[in-house]
């Protein structure tokens, strides 16, 4: 005795490796397959349609493979209503909740399909009747309260993975998750250049996730001047960052070291300790610009130029600044609205800020992941984004050659 | 005209590096010195003194040579009492304000030198007159108080930089601030077990700082068998680790993947925040060893065992659990009694942990960085600890093989 | 106007990814496509079927379209015979020379498909039919001698691309390109023992590619033992293992350290350069073993079992060994011989031989990577492997660990 | 019953780190040492003096110390001429042969001392008393021949490792094993563009050794200038640089990449091998240029400029280049003769390459070591040059840069 359940896929399932990816779920799952109804795009902008029946040999070998289906973009041939189910208890999901990918969602209630707001990975779906019309939202874990009504099981689902671009993609590779180093770097920096101007053109929102290497590697000038002419709508970073970006300021210096003589690398933190003691005492970075504290640099133009920052706290930090954000759940829901108004992230040299920014980012958002490190590049990019490039160089050198290819 | 002071060194002072290191800070910052007497151990076991006149052009030449100095271990020919001065408000430090380093520190106060209590790097030293005795400790910025009275300037401070060790060091490098990768992995695992062992049966205390990678790479087992055995006596560690550990107990996966047979490495995360739902639900991970929920890892060990454990928030974390404290400045105080109670403390595979860990640590205090990243090895041993050693290899095969030496 | 011409797939061409990556090819590089027919597998044990029209404007832009669609797998639907063209003189190809991938590849003469001898990658077709029946070889450009026929343009070719295999492929992904270390590493050990276990059941050849590293690590007596124990049957190194190996048989050191105390880690090379000079003295390897000068290690057990070795030699070497290859023609000939004989590559350690090794095994050998750097495993894997598993650890722990799966 | 020799050390021998050293040495390989007499140098342009007796339990622990402390820059207080011992047998040393160190070394030779000439590390000493005076040279191992009087033990031989420059040395760190990525680029680029025009203004040579990175990454046409406007003065590299450089000017693109707009990123390697197999059939790469076939790039300008060239074969070569050295020893050779007249050695990219020139450098050479890997960077410093300086960054980035301070 077996089971089955009958999936369709819609789109250009082939060249997007829905295909491919469907088949290999059902076999690595243990499962057979049998190609009901197939019907090949025959030309590049048409799509393509199969049905196809999947068999396993219970119930309990079924589900995943449907479950992995659906992720993949198939959808339950003879679609029902989601099943709605009471959560038993705040921040505490019903069994067999379904978990977000990041891609678009629908869920079917009440016989329509209904979108799915701010879609986020590894989320619960939330439905609300309550108001004129039904409504449903992700939520994560931390946001359930008790008796919302979570979707559970993958029936009355429907997830829209990214499809191949139709033309030539440029430098944002489909769903690249690896990263060549074997690509000439100035071509690569004035595509990118070019996609944050095309972005900006078509009224985008750029968010810049900065660590603290860019400004010991000299690129905080160059930064700060593609904050004042609009090219970084949005600053995301910790508070290190905010901090050596205005010891700078202040002194000149990047970690007690000169930055432009590189004289006294001395070890010394003073002036980074200074620094937060002293925009203390001024009552936070827009009271010190204000005061005349901070002069220049990438804190000071968010401030001057009226640009949204989220300063997250971490363990490691020092002081922290009265504007860094030191509970970890308010700094993700911080990070959350910023991501979700962007459409271009541009992570720098920050693996734990941009995997913050990254978690709360659809697929659809374009990203640009920049580090000397080729491992956090390629984990940075492993999530599936539909366009994305990767490159492994130094933000001392790709920053100025950026501001350069935008702002000459 | 010129002006000059003169400082003193005393003790193993070639051998350790710190002669060499007081004519280098000389030299590089631009002054000038005359050895008014130096007498040098002639055997091995005697100590070198050097008396010196450093000479600048002016005081502000002068100052960051003495600071630099004094900071390597030079003390002021002719001491005087450190110099107090208020706070001038909360979390702020006053000008001129002294900067410690994580060697032992003495302040001079009213003509006698007093120990500087929890002796941590990149603090205020406060000294309370108000008690029996005087007494100085270390603050973090976000410890200060209005009006405490925090030591400014250099004179009346004493540092006691780490000597090298009279005897040979074994695999513990004296002040290595590099890591070979061509030593034998198996000797150097067995020395790292002797260290541990050693201080174990010196009734010291082992602080174990580990990362999410111990888990995935199959450390768990034998991880949760040093916590039950008692060769580690506290964890150090973050939100995805306990839920990945945990997740292993209640599904034997890490994060969707059997650990055992390697299948259905799914990229879904449901698991993941199944565990974190059900450890809220419980009430806590006490509550959920209490409930038969979770029955084996590493905090099954802890909580069994009754060892101490610190779980510090992040802002990629899910749920988070219960136990995690979200806010940073509360967990680097938790962090930072764990690291004051260590003896030694045995890095694996975390680098934000460790680092907060490791900022919090006195240089007398051993330390074992493990870790893949060349990088983050360096990284973590690049803080002047007296006794330290890296070894980059596989957390996954390293943890079993520790375990392995140490029990059996 | 444009112009078109008519290409047929076949088999497991969806889930093995074929389909996705022809239509990615046409689209990539401007063409259009028209699929005339396609018959899809129905079930996961039945083939596919596609024949498309392939469509560009000029006949510039449709050939390298062809070129790609068949280095991935489809053949022109109205075969033709191979193009033939004599080299015009030693070392250099005729114009428009098909230039081979890896993978099985049949050559139609005289309208019967002939199948390439020694597939590798990069290289020349040379047809020769001077004997008793028309045979087809690889050839290296400094093997072409003036007046070999040559295979020039696409037309009469055929590439078999490996397919993914119908039942679930274990650790040894299909085609993966990229190295996740979130794997257990016992567990993964344990799966590669097998997979040799495996391949000396059916009596099939293991080749060992092995770095310095392996030596420095500590992993020499595990890997002598595999050798001597019929684990591995031949072993391709370079200069510096060879002569570390046997500095350890020698002096009980490898770079001047006692690799069991780490003691005296001086960097004194003189063990080293006494070692070659002692093996020199001696004649070579085989005499020193046989003089008793060497008495264990790699190259003993080389020896001793009558195992095959190809030393390589570079331009870092120290000596060389006379049995170490100094040209490197010469040596990258008795690496393909070798090569050519392994149904199983372990690469310990090794970019630069692994590399010379990889670039001369048809994709369908199967291939395991291990080393600590994870830039240099997905290097090594991203060659089209079918049947490839990387490692990201320590070889100073992996091979004693894979000694004792298989050993013990 | 112990044993003791006396040594002496003089010159900037505590803030140059060997004071630290001797020391260091003594105690760990087991000795005692008693200071006879010292006196510091008591200003920063004074001298230091130590003489120092060393005590050992029996000549055999004595003798290491001793060999140590000489590689260290001791001497024996009571100098005897250095023993002098017939080669055996060509290309083997006689027992006790002294290894070199790569700092100026003179043995003393009928109660003259005589400077070493060519000295490098790692090699035999052989001295001549043939000619009319007596020399003294280093030979490596395949080039001694059979009754070579080669240098044996400790006595009459004097090392000067290098002092601590009397200034702040800048960027070029004295001694500096590690590389700290937290400075900022552009300042570093400019103080290695000055420290190259400092070189060439006081008419020294620069000697570039550049792996195929630099094309790939698009730092060919900048690197070409350099090479023209006469900044570089030679260039060393493997056949794969030379191919890939040329490729680029005979076709636009590197593996096939089109380098200015990245279309047809194919990984197809036809291009590659058309580049040899033109210019075996020009004749080699002058014969190429001359022919009109290359016009531009490295290889282009080294011809056009009359810069000498050397490109060592490796066992992953494609062709190779006729031009290639494919015999290992003959390449080091050539590669020895290039590096013992360079004043100045800036390395790009090129592990394999750069560890075979510095291996043949005096540490008196002048060395810049970019990579994007920090062990690779480390590793090439790591050779007690007594200026070098490293960088982590993009050669994509940093050459244009370079070529841009050193030529705007």
């Amino acid at each position: 005795m077996t089971v089955s359940d009958v999936v369709e896929l819609e789109g250009h399932i082939i060249d997007s490796g829905l295909m491919e990816r469907a088949f290999t779920v059902v076999m690595d799952l243990g499962g057979e397959f049998d190609i009901e109804e197939f019907e090949v795009g025959t030309t590049k902008t048409k799509e393509s349609y199969c049905r196809m029946r999947v068999i396993a040999d219970d119930e309990e070998s079924l589900n995943p493979i449907l479950h992995e289906l659906h992720q993949s973009g198939a959808t339950l041939a003879a679609p029902t209503d989601a099943t709605l189910t009471p959560a038993p208890a705040d921040n505490v999901v019903p069994d067999g909740f379904y978990s977000t990918t990041n891609h678009p969602t629908d869920v079917r209630i009440d016989g329509e399909w209904v979108g799915v707001d701010d879609i986020e990975m590894d989320c619960a779906i939330v439905v609300d009747r309550g108001g004129d019309a039904v409504t449903a939202e992700t939520k994560v874990l931390n946001g359930i309260e008790a008796d919302d009504l979570v979707v559970t099981g993958d029936a009355g689902i429907r997830v829209k993975p990214p499809e191949r671009p139709r033309d030539a993609s440029g430098p944002f590779g489909f769903m690249q998750g690896g990263v060549s180093a074997e690509r000439p770097s100035a071509s690569l920096i004035r595509d990118i250049a070019e996609a944050i101007a095309e972005t900006k053109a078509q009224g985008g929102n750029v968010l810049c996730v900065a660590g603290p290497a860019v400004i010991h590697a000299g690129g905080g000038p160059a930064l700060a001047r593609l904050v004042r002419e609009g090219y970084v709508d949005a600053v995301s970073a910790g508070n290190g960052f905010a901090v050596h970006d205005m010891e700078r300021s202040m002194y000149g210096t990047s970690l007690g070291m000169d930055v432009e003589t590189m004289e006294h690398p001395r070890k010394g933190h003073k002036h980074h300790i200074y620094t937060i003691s002293e925009v203390i005492r001024a009552g936070g970075i827009e009271a010190a610009v204000e005061d005349g504290l901070i002069t220049e640099g990438v804190m000071y133009e968010c401030v001057a130029n009226d640009r949204d920052f989220v300063l997250a706290g971490s363990i490691r930090d020092d002081g922290p600044l009265p504007d860094t954000i030191t509970d970890a759940v308010e700094a993700q829901n911080a990070i959350r609205e910023q991501a979700r108004d962007a459409d271009l992230v541009l992570m720098l040299s920050s693996l734990l800020h941009s995997v913050a920014v990254g978690n709360c980012l659809p697929s659809t958002t374009r990203t640009v992941c920049v580090d000397i490190n080729p491992a956090t590049v390629t984990q940075l990019l492993d999530r599936g984004s539909a366009q994305a490039v990767g490159m492994v160089t130094d933000v001392g050198t790709f920053v100025p050659m950026l501001a350069e290819e935008l702002l000459e």
